[in-house]
């Protein structure tokens, strides 16, 4: 009744190009800070238990099927097919994939060609930084070149991704940086920075925001769960109010990412703010049969031209999978359940399946096919 | 089988006494800083929706019909008598209107007669102030004509209401500022001020507030959503518990008006101090086909005694519709819900119903039928 | 379908040992500051119409019969007979108790004989602390004492228990005071302390912390709500998360008990840290006919392997019956569901609702049927 033919997944990342054994799958199943607890499994979480449920059917396997003979079979195909099934098992047709994440990770152009699919580049802000650290020699050299690359970027990525809130918190002074402050920070960052040292000063973070900003490009900001390092209570996307309200109206848009356990806060920001957009998905592979209530709850103060889908997806074909069809599962059982009670026509419900899957995504990134 | 056959309002607006085409409508089905993002249409909200649903029949056309179709009939009929028919569709009984909003809204006594209901006065207490300063020439003169006039208010209105939540944040210092820091206070103010200025001072806000409790009229608080201007998270009704305490046996009931996103925190507090009162209401109009799950988050911790009713509605009448629909569908849907499961009985869930939706209001203000 | 035949209550207390009547009992059913408001009783609560659904079967009358009517036949039984009816109708096997509140409760043994179930003893820790200061004539004495008291306690009891989350908030400083600055707190502290009074400095609040992280016993902290005079604000376990990294890998388990409203922001520390593990139960007797769906939050992010069930019951043995039949009957409905709609396989639903009324905690606190 709501159908969703075509899915634009607006942030996530590539996959692993190893075989996994059932440790090595395990593992990318959570986000967490050390090994399982004794006695406990990654795959007793509610993703563990999606994986199972809409992954085993693509590979020719019962849903349900234990992990062991899931993964047994997975290594059968080997980890190219496998991928190659599970990707265009998924339903998503467009990938934006954020490539900052460390390790061996497919490339856009892979996963466009592993899963017959479009896909697109998001360039993320920090990873940028430390790169052009890596080589600049001086600090005007670093800030030249650091602008530099920000624009260079903004001509073949569709969007910015800034990890401020997971590396800092998102309580930034709303404001840019002066041009003193900027030299001051990157000078004392310069110094002492080593080789794989991470961006944390929160000077810097907000120079790379509003540089960013100036683009034009939509700039993406993580919110709520994420990093399993961040504190959840500094990731509220409410304290983002005052840094959306001094960008309203310079021509940019800023999708809140995740949003979980925050999504209201994310969705009344959507609400309130013309250039601020909420991101439904991720969240959905975290909490697996719980999905429709979450995103239900987004659905309540976002207007429904300011929601985007995502995965969130890293490592494992199948978490790009699970996301996409926890989303089509819950859209189709909310909506449609609104439409069973007479609060929402049917013809509604499904214009607005559609603009979340897919038009809106396609709208704020200028893709083909955007309404 | 839960039926509620008489509403008491106990937070509303008047409506607007001129026509409204497409634009002027939708502007009022939110609260946002800007217009709609490109692409995008205020109607394509749950608020949007639920006036699809809602009110169209009231005026004779099919619900969920086109806006324009909408309007088009809206004019038709004329902004009196669409505006009759819609508020005595409404099943509202007692409108309490805050008449402090800017702008050519109807007085109660307007409200009263175009619903053949009851209408009472609340009023804004930093509205007052603004109004005292305006006529007041010394500071001597200002806090003097202050006191006056909150208590020349307590004679005929039912409650004030403060918006020092959205003017400052609810994290206000919880004792009555000493009079040597208020007379401080209200010469910087007096003295920096420009017609139209509003009051963001705090301790001029928590001298009002302390005022209004002395009268002993019960003090209606914004808490969570309400401003769009306002940070979410400098409005969540925990931050009030030092000030609730310090309130505590005083003989004067605190309502938090809206509450969520933080209603549970709105419920918790209502649950743990006998003055304190938690509004379930303005939320579901926000929140539209999500109504009863908002609701249902109300019940968990709020006393059944402690729950008002309110719409929150402003500018439309099509808002009072929505607010009293929507409550009273989403408290059959959750109580009767409960009565199916065994988990409450019939006659209690009867009983807490009319509660809810009449009964409390009128014992808290003091209205006729009170219990 | 979903069968959980044997109950560890891994938190609560004992039960009121004197004949109650209607408002003796009537003030067990909150956590209030001050007598219900005029016109409202707490019967008319989740918690009220939970006990009224659940007890008067135990004790041979109608579910929701009138408070009064219930009230007398538990007094025609008497307090004894009427508590063992409950206690064995609760279906707990194993209660872990916190022995730590004044008054005249049952101790372990007690409650062990009059539910023909096991008991174990949770020690808490602030009071230990005091009742060490009761006897100790220096701060030498007291210092040496208390890590004695810990220690000893650890030989005998199944865990420690912490309220500093009420008694300060959880913002504390997450590494261990030094020894110059607890001998300078407790010099303080016992100086100016007068019999009676409650220990809240944080320097020995995290002191005993630490002293209990020692031990290697389970450390349990409350978190969200509990005691009503908390700030809500200052017990989400968020405020946890540095204390929670600071004791990562040192072999002690942390449980944060209670959780809501803050209990997503609970899973999700138990989902990231695999030494935290959080507790579903104490908020069910709250919530009462919400229980399935406050319950279904908690089973959002947290792995299954680290839900823990509770009755955080107190005064009577209603609260323990109804804490145990909400979680069983929520957990039968929400899992149930899960397999109905085929997001979960029978099997895998049936051995989580083991996990986590039982298992769970026998694997945690060493209790003999542990897996």
């Amino acid at each position: 009744m709501i159908e969703t033919p075509s899915l634009v997944d607006q942030y996530c990342h590539g996959v692993l190009r190893t075989e996994l054994g059932l440790g090595t799958f395990e593992a990318q199943l959570g986000r967490t800070e050390g090994p399982p607890a004794p006695g406990t499994t990654l795959f007793d979480t509610q993703t563990g238990f999606a994986v199972r449920r809409w992954c085993p059917p693509l590979l020719g396997l019962e849903p349900h099927c234990p992990p062991a003979l899931y993964l047994a079979r997975r290594r059968e195909l080997g980890v190219l097919e496998a991928g190659r099934r599970l990707l265009r098992g998924s339903g998503i047709t467009t990938y934006l994939i954020d490539t900052s994440p460390p390790g061996d990770l497919t490339d856009p152009a892979e996963l466009a060609a592993a899963g017959d699919a479009e896909a697109h580049e998001i360039v993320r802000l920090e990873q940028l930084a430390e790169q052009v650290a890596d080589t600049s020699g001086t600090v005007e050299s670093f800030l030249a070149n650091l602008a530099e690359s920000v624009h260079g970027a903004a001509t073949h990525a569709v969007a910015f991704t800034s990890a401020a809130g997971a590396r800092h918190g998102l309580a930034l002074a709303p404001e840019p940086p002066g041009p003193g402050e900027v030299r001051g920070a990157a000078g004392r960052w310069l110094a002492a920075r080593r080789a794989g040292d991470e961006l944390t000063d929160p000077v810097l973070l907000r120079h790379l925001l509003w540089i960013a900003v100036a683009t034009g490009l939509p700039l993406q900001l993580h919110a709520g769960l994420g990093a399993p390092g961040a504190r959840t209570d500094r990731t509220d996307p409410a304290l983002l109010t005052d840094f959306v309200r001094a960008t309203a109206g310079l021509g940019t848009d800023l999708v809140l990412l995740h949003g979980y356990p925050y999504h209201r806060h994310a969705a009344h920001l959507a609400g309130v703010f013309p250039h601020v957009y909420a991101d439904t998905g991720a969240a959905l592979v975290r909490t697996g049969a719980r999905a429709a209530s979450v995103l239900a709850e987004t659905l309540e103060l976002a207007p429904f031209g300011k929601i985007l889908f995502s995965t969130g997806a890293q490592g494992l074909p199948e978490l790009h999978v699970v996301g996409a069809r926890l989303f089509r599962e819950a859209l189709g059982r909310v909506l449609g359940g609104w439409v069973a009670e007479g609060a929402w026509s049917l013809p509604d419900a499904q214009r607005v399946a559609r603009m979340l899957a897919e038009h809106n995504a396609r709208r704020v990134y200028g893709l083909e096919g955007g309404l």
